[in-house]
């Protein structure tokens, strides 16, 4: 490649879109419908980091060279593939922007806040979804009769149900931290350490890390059991890496870096830092979170809570949580057997380890 | 069977819903969870009359008596088809009662109305979405790698793909006849009965008639496409038939049989009334259609455009509709070649005709 990995991926999202639209024009032919799909899925689908996207073109890409397969044909296929888990993500964030009532997304209003949208957004959301199996029938699918390779077709739908469904179950449990009209001290009891990497394991790393990673190893033919559960071990591990950054960073970092304004303490939030000061507490300290958490938005409650957490000098725990994670995954890492390379793992730790948006 | 074939279906339904909820148990092993979903599925999925259900399993015993198919084992998995439509139709009234902001569904608050549910529903319609492919890959994938009968697992899946696809896209062109923050006269004048019939066949007729016919014939063996051509020419009429029962009821029925107090004329609905109106309107009828359309609920606009439906004698063209509609579905029925039993769309057609709920 002459281009960078980002922009042969992004370069590739003008294809993908119109066949879609084309696919549904042929049975509703109706410019205005062509029109708002087109609107729709360019505002959903581009304009983040598209790292989920980006790895699996660059881990099949590395796959290929280790195991001497010829990178071509696959090459188009990855990309694919990684426009799947981006058009995945954007359905999810379409409804989670919906459902916690979110302001902004990548530095601009959510999809549902434009004026002719608002709950119109729900059924985009599910337009997002079937973007993927479209995707998946278009250029995996050889016809039901004569399947191609009906094995990986197969092998991806039923991988993307399946993380699907996780991710839905962990937002599911993610929402039961905070259920409309009931928040409280005995909600903030069942915030402990295994419910929080549950929590996390489903809502995030199974479509952030393995699914990218699992779809360059199944495109690649290592559809081995113990390569998929040696991928999956090591995903959810940068995951939860991941998930730790941005719940730290919803509430120290940079508002201007990550682009919105965190409101995790305000959404009574099963976040890492409220597990650990649950975990740290003091009576007294127990009690003024008890008192404070998920009761206000930028008020005295908030604050309160924040200096609770600087008093049990989380931030210092934080860093420590950084440089352990990190050694973690590296000792992973080193163990992963030859037919598999390091690189991609080693890639996405690199990329997430220290981050500040 | 004994018993009659709508009690035989409902009795499988706690079994399909532990299923899903053991499977889900497995990887979020959390009482609450388990607990949630559990309320969740028997409060969406049951409660209907469950016309759409039902008529797998009767249409496939019907096929298999004239195929002389053994219909014992066959029997089951009609059950199960039948609840995956069931699925996606809660799927679908779950979103939609949400984006329309409906108060009641089936004579009891809407799912998002509850107290402790509210927008969290979104993420409870996507879980109904995971039942069905859930069900699918439980009771008709042999596994990945020796797939026991992989091309009526693949059609299946395909199957309920497109259908979801078709109906999302009719949704989209439902919801674009009252986007968020406009309605008017400039969008009434695309209320045409070319664009009513595309709207009712794409968020009608497809999930609701063809959808049923279609896994009954997949189920059975019956895979040609002239035979699912032709089931879904005959479903198409059948939802059309149905549809504009469904806006004149809207109108003109019992709020007590239907379960609801109708609101398509504040919605500025794209209803089969309004595009009769707007076709035998004189310009001072369509300035009334203009000025009163879409603007309040149980309001004197509301009544002015009733007032009009009447002057126009829609309730008379309403019943020759009733007429003439029924008499071209027993034409189309009575072409139906041999090796399908006509009576699988007799059926849904003396369901419906001359319904008054
Ligand atoms: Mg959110
Ligand atoms: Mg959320
Ligand atoms: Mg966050
Ligand atoms: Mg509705
Ligand atoms: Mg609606
Ligand atoms: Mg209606």
């Amino acid at each position: 490649f002459s281009k960078k990995p980002l922009q042969v991926f992004e370069s590739k999202f003008p294809q993908l879109r119109d066949d879609f639209v084309q696919h549904i024009s042929k049975f509703a032919p109706l410019p205005v419908a062509a029109d708002r799909l087109h609107k729709m899925l360019d505002f959903n689908c581009v304009g983040g980091k598209m790292t989920r996207g980006v790895t699996v073109m660059t881990a099949t890409q590395q796959i290929c060279h280790k195991a001497n397969i010829q990178h071509d044909e696959l090459a188009e296929k990855a990309i694919v593939l990684g426009w799947c888990i981006e058009a995945l993500q954007a359905f999810f964030l379409v409804a989670d922007d919906l459902m916690d009532k979110s302001e902004t997304r990548r530095g601009r209003p959510c999809w549902y806040k434009l004026p002719d949208v608002g709950f119109d957004a729900v059924n985009d959301s599910l337009l997002l979804d079937s973007f993927i199996y479209f995707l998946l029938q278009h250029y995996f699918d050889g016809g039901n009769n004569t399947p191609a390779s009906p094995t990986l077709y197969l092998q991806l739908t039923n991988l993307f149900q399946d993380v699907s469904l996780r991710t839905k179950v962990g937002q599911m449990l993610d929402l039961m931290s905070q259920p409309q009209g009931r928040k409280g001290p005995e909600l903030l009891k069942q915030f402990t350490w295994e419910r929080y990497k549950l929590i996390v394991e489903l809502k995030t790393s199974y479509y952030s890390f393995y699914l990218p990673l699992a779809c360059a190893l199944l495109v690649t033919g290592h559809n081995q059991p113990q390569q998929l559960q040696l991928t999956k071990k090591i995903a959810l591990q940068l995951g939860q890496k991941f998930q730790i950054q941005d719940d730290y960073l919803d509430c120290f970092g940079d508002p201007q870096h990550i682009g919105k304004i965190g409101t995790d303490i305000y959404d009574h939030k099963c976040s890492w830092l409220v597990v650990q000061a649950l975990m740290r507490a003091n009576p007294a300290q127990l009690q003024t979170l008890q008192d404070n958490y998920g009761k206000d938005l930028g008020g005295p409650c908030e604050a309160r809570i924040k200096q609770l957490y600087r008093e049990l000098e989380l931030p210092a725990l934080y860093q420590q949580q950084e440089r352990q994670s990190f050694d973690e995954c590296v000792a992973s890492i080193e163990n992963v057997p030859d037919d598999i390379p390091k690189s991609i793992f080693q890639d996405l730790l690199d990329k997430i380890h220290d981050r500040k948006k």
